[in-house]
């Protein structure tokens, strides 16, 4: 399993993906799942990738061979993000084309999604979901930010913490406690984490982090956030069983 | 979709279910979802249902049934909530049996989850989750709640909060926060909330409570939740990009 996010604020962005990748709970490894196609002072582009890792990784050879042979159309050649988006759709969709009736006929699972996060130049920050079949949706200031892989656990902390307006420092430290949460219910998510924030138009990633597993700021931010929720959850009114409005006899909850 | 959970402390046990059912995001309505079948004084038993309405509405039907025409084995009978689970398990075979060939041809899901929680005189309180297939499994001291429907959202709450020694009020509180982040992150599944509280060994549910949607109490946890959640992210630790041992160099990150 895996789990990626992107979130897009008023300042910048912020991706981040775990590392753990596994074929049943018996085959464990680890794999980037972060990938950087960006030129420094003119485009920004970050991939996160989940889903079939024969299909993923295959998507990522496609991508840097495009740029490698200098074809009209690759990530380097883009003139918007939604184009960059629409680019590595037709990609997957290739991949998929060629591996996908082999792998089904074992019932095997070729899903996989992509997120793509960025700035080129000219344009303004965007982040893009890309779905297995080569389709896209983007965030938006109402929604901010985009999950792929096992993205219920970690969802909560962003639903109640994160807006567009949220600073990219608090953005990253939001992702963080999601990814950390996500770990902490669903073992075939782990460490280590890559997290990496880029301020709007600086054309340049100057912030980018690599955690492993007992990485002192893992753990000091694990400890502070359930020392934080226990003290959180001291702090909450005690349930009023008497609440007259609320309260009915339990004949009438349980329909007897 | 739905959302139950049952927990199991030293001193007691919680269940707690919402009330939203939905045929489609366009056929959405309520229904019970948490059932009592007690004796006061001599046996306490109640059950939450999640999964195909048809099947547990059924299931629910035929265990009245059994108790109303006196038959040898009903869960008015039997010597043990294990007995009970394995009891409710024979029911729900039989109606996948009748229902499922059925069913199966235009691709509808029959699966159905049962939670059991409760006493019967002479033994310790227990909680069982029973599947879809009618066997199984027991809530323990290290893993004292047991959860059915949508579960993730409202599962690392309990993970960082509860344990076996949680008082039955903090653990009565930990599952309507549980419910609360289900809600705010899944919309079917919604109020009304009806939670139930058993003090170990009283034979009598003293503590129950329906919250409608907009209950005082209910938007006063979620503000208090959010508030504290809030303060909470604002004190963890700034992340520390320039840390060294954790620290690689952006090409080592997204390994180029």
């Amino acid at each position: 399993m895996t789990y990626c996010l992107g979130i897009l604020t008023a300042t910048g962005l912020v991706m981040a993906a775990d590392s753990r990748t596994n074929a049943g709970v018996d085959y464990i490894s680890t794999h980037q799942k972060l990938h950087d196609f960006s030129i420094p002072g003119e485009r920004i582009l970050l991939l996160c990738t989940s889903g079939n890792l024969s299909v993923t990784q295959s998507v990522m050879t496609l991508l840097h061979r495009d740029i490698k042979t200098g074809e009209a159309v690759t990530l380097h050649t883009v003139g918007s993000l939604y184009e960059a988006a629409r680019y590595i759709g037709t990609k997957m969709r290739e991949v998929q084309t060629l591996d996908r009736p082999w792998l089904e006929k074992d019932g095997i699972d070729t899903n996989c999604n992509i997120l793509l996060g960025g700035q080129v130049e000219g344009e303004q920050p965007e982040l893009f979901l890309i779905y297995s079949q080569g389709n896209c949706i983007q965030a938006s200031h109402e929604t901010p930010f985009l999950q792929i892989g096992e993205a219920k656990y970690g969802k909560p902390i962003l639903d109640r913490v994160l807006s567009f307006e949220t600073s990219i420092e608090d953005a990253a430290k939001c992702a963080l406690l999601s990814i950390d949460s996500t770990m902490k219910s669903n073992i075939s998510v782990g460490p280590p984490i890559n997290l990496v924030m880029y301020e709007t138009d600086s054309f340049k990633i100057q912030h980018s982090l690599r955690l492993q597993l007992g990485a002192p700021y893992l753990v000091q931010i694990r400890k502070t956030w359930e020392h934080c929720l226990r003290d959180a959850f001291e702090a909450m009114p005690e349930i009023d069983w008497e609440i007259k409005s609320d309260r009915v006899l339990l004949e009438e909850v349980v329909g007897k």
